[in-house]
């Protein structure tokens, strides 16, 4: 941590300034220019809140020269961690290929999708049984009733399922009952569900927040990995921005960059970032050329119908079709389906 | 709601969307242009997902005419609403002033801001118990500890107590003991724990999400109100933007706009918007002239030492005299501290 | 175009408004619901400001339905354009794959990196000869004196030039000696000069405005078009976010989307968008994988050194090797290099 | 300017940075941590790119500790600018109180609009005759004509015209005529016309650009100065956020930090800003106690009839009513009108 003293800074400031610091545990070591002063903090500030210093009269500025992050940093934890989602691995050189409908609406709804994506080459079942809506009014999901409906079709198809938790009440069943849990953007900061999922055995799938920076982002898997939870694969779902043509803008950087800051496996849900079926398959096909540890997408037998987010699903033939060119990109990426 | 076709659409296509609609109980009124149809969609179509229509080939896109709000909606309850907060109304003519520490520290500190603010003009003490923190390492707040000292102060001074619940634990003991709860950015969006918020007798202090647009804002006050609590305040707190010298970007323009859209009271938080203390009072006073019902403003005896963003607290005698202009301010607008 | 009525308009309004519609030349058919009237607006609406409307008291809103551009419109030219760049194809199945270091710095370097890129691969030469900075401190460009070493560098190894205006005083150099004239993000919507480059003979670069909606920066493209000059091709070199870890947020989406809209060809600049050398090649393998019509991207032979920029320059033989994976995702999409 | 190095820099790297940092002529300072090198960069480093050591392989990240600008920088010139527009005084206590059409349709309009704005306490006029506009088709302004039209109301009325230059090809014809040349947001950053206006005689309000940080549009400023003209005053008018209910987010944070970097004056635009006449007159309220340096407003006689923006005009009784508040709250603020 760099703390800039203001230009016109006294002799007693730089003093009062450098005790404050040496109050907090570190060392300093002082930086006298010709217009300022700065003063470099030695040792781990990791825990320390930069803000405290900002409110002496003679700092200009803080500015952190460590990530805040320890157990999600790939500086301390060289290699890729691979997640093993029941049996699945994701991370590596193996892609999870998610995909299923929204919302669970029936059994043979699901089945029907889960085996026709299977066919195709999907290794994971997703499917909304607790669905987050903007509006009180509209469909909220079949709730644990669509629980049973995923886990009824799992042991049909022998897919692992992956499913979204939004309330600390059925922490006890979903971890009993699904394979990878699934955290929205929307409760992406939810620190106290973030804290109770690391008390679980269940692999986490933490969804980007819709104005996460890279780093809030990582801050929260590792709230998760310091609750005791090591696996955590975090998906990029897009983020909001100035363009409303699309619901969200996909920011396949990201990619990189989480390879880059962590450690952990990363997919792309392009269905929602998107929120338009047309943009799928060249998103999805960007994904996985970006280097994308895999993808979540929405299928549905019959989108006129759909309950939910119709807008943004693909029909099953039209998956399978995308499948196979995916398929030959990720062999030029060095990756296998 | 309006369906528009897609420029060489058929006659088929025309009947099929009409048919989609109407099975969804709504009438349907056609209007040919030269180059595209338009279908009038008549009804109430507030709990209808105009996303459903757009999976049609033939849809080029669906426009909402009507507001999907209804108990919020200002256009079914002209006059504003005035929210009593244990004695202290909030909207009309009257200004809600809430001061206090970020974090709660001590009795002694809660005490000592509380009775500086009160003297100041300050009616109501905020302060936080439990702090949502992006960093598992930073300082969680005191939790119950810090609720219970909030208690006390108020015992002393009758200032009625504003502080943040994170999680639906807490909801009994917030319900009994806090006079007006405060949910944050980050949750503005957690769908359950604002549906258990309708079950509350206590009026709730909705904060806008960082990327939250008015009518997700004006939805989730909808959720609480729908789910039986009708004692709602918004509160402005600054958005995203690409802008990362301050912390966030007030939007003082959600003023008007809330009170358009809505009967419901709106205050302004000026110190986590900005995250710096020198903004504060120009952004206080601007809130007043905007038309603000009141303003929630961090005020800490010891900034340098203060837990948590000491960098956007004012020290009292600060407070002091901006809430003097800002009783003039007030005056102009029509309105009394 | 639709005009929504304000829910208690009454029977006066209504004629008001009409009237307002019909003095601007086109036809009006009225839809009355149970809570609200609107007018729908037949005719070509795409030279009408709807903002108009808004003025009037009853108007509730104005909703576009025709998009307000006729010449890049795919509706009406569903092939796609392919633009003619000095006898290099882009658009269709061919790419445009431009490289070169982002400042001319001298004669030397330039033949140095265009021998090496074009052995790579490259069909086009960038260099910068008029640069846009931010300080007024900053190195500024060579200017013409660039501008004539890229000349002698295509003469040298037949690579078409492509550098940027920024000045209408350079209209008729670059019309003689620049094969494809690039438009900075920040000139955009400089209206001025894009209605001068209608004049030109020569191919237009129209990069994307930091902030720039879709549908405005198709708009600058139908200013150019609607000036005279047909070969516009579309280049996203990503837009402005919340995210300040990259330069900007490279927004993929725009592919799929520009594609959907224009039959214009879309290049992608993953070079400036991410502002890192170590973001290029991912972004490069997922532009192609998404259907690009082609990469520009910064390549200097000792970026350590470079004037300009030296931070997002790939090496020459990264850059190679890059090429090499971009062929082989190339002929996945159906596109050849 | 301060370096870090990469957690596992050798001895040699350090060495290899330190000389890149001395070559450009600036002192070094070594600060060794346990875990990481920082290099401190001593001298005049407003000049130097930072990104220029980004290249190289052992830097983690640079940091700027100075200010890159310095003739607009309150640090070297800590009182107020006043800024003399044609007698009237922008900056200090005084305020530029600017009122008039978006557009110039005729001399009668521009001649009742400005002698009504005048009589309400208004003090100087603006008009647009050359509009810059997304769309080829929209109405454009009557250029010369329309300039012609401003003076001749300003021979009239006495009050100083204000109008929007948009091409170099009439900065000799806006130089004498014009009293302050405006350069609109979409012009911010077209550094080749900053420069010229460095040339001239004439006071520049400078608008923000719609995705300009601070920084960026006090470079802008910057650039003017840096060229010879130090008659700079700068106008808030928005920026474009994800919030789209209105045209942009008015920013008036911007107030304070723009007083806290730079000595120049700042006036706010809230015409343009929201896009609504019913939000101008809260957010000029609002502008004013934040202490804004005036406010350049819209105002229509017939808005129904405007040929541009009509629907974010104000009627002359309402500004003039507003005005009467704003003088009270004015005065509340130690400013006069």
């Amino acid at each position: 941590m760099i703390i800039v003293l203001k230009p016109r800074s006294t002799h007693d400031d730089l003093i009062r300034v450098e005790q404050m610091v040496k109050r907090r545990g570190l060392d300093t070591h002082i930086v006298e220019g010709s217009d300022m002063t700065i003063i470099g903090c030695i040792g781990d500030t990791t825990r320390i809140d930069s803000k405290l210093f900002e409110v002496d009269s003679a700092v200009e500025k803080v500015m952190h020269v460590q990530e805040p992050y320890k157990l999600v940093n790939r500086a301390f934890h060289p290699e890729d961690s691979i997640v093993n989602v029941s049996g699945v691995k994701v991370g590596g050189n193996s892609l999870a290929m998610i995909a299923g409908p929204c919302s669970v609406e029936s059994f043979e709804q699901v089945l029907e999708i889960a085996e026709s994506v299977k066919a195709s080459g999907a290794n994971m079942l997703r499917g909304g049984a607790f669905k987050p809506r903007t509006s009180p009014y509209s469909f909220q999901g079949l709730g644990l009733e669509g629980l049973d409906i995923l886990c009824a079709v799992k042991k049909e198809t022998g897919l692992p399922i992956v499913t979204e938790l939004m309330s600390p009440d059925y922490l006890d069943v979903f971890n009993e009952k699904v394979d990878l849990i699934q955290i929205g953007a929307r409760n992406m900061q939810n620190f106290d569900l973030l804290k109770q999922l690391g008390q679980l055995d269940r692999p986490i799938l933490l969804k980007r927040g819709l104005n996460a920076t890279y780093e809030e982002w990582v801050m929260s898997a590792e709230y998760i990995m310091a609750s005791g939870n090591e696996n955590v694969i975090l998906c990029e779902r897009g983020v909001r921005t100035f363009e409303s043509y699309t619901r969200n803008t996909l920011d396949l950087q990201s990619i990189p960059v989480v390879r880059k800051l962590t450690h952990l496996p990363i997919i792309v849900d392009p269905s929602h970032a998107g929120g338009k079926w047309w943009l799928v398959e060249s998103m999805a096909k960007a994904s996985i050329a970006a280097g994308a540890d895999g993808l979540m997408i929405e299928v549905h037998n019959n989108p006129e119908c759909a309950l939910c987010d119709g807008a943004q699903s693909l029909k099953p033939d039209k998956y399978g079709s995308m499948i196979q060119e995916i398929t030959q990109i990720a062999k030029v990426i060095g990756k296998t389906l």
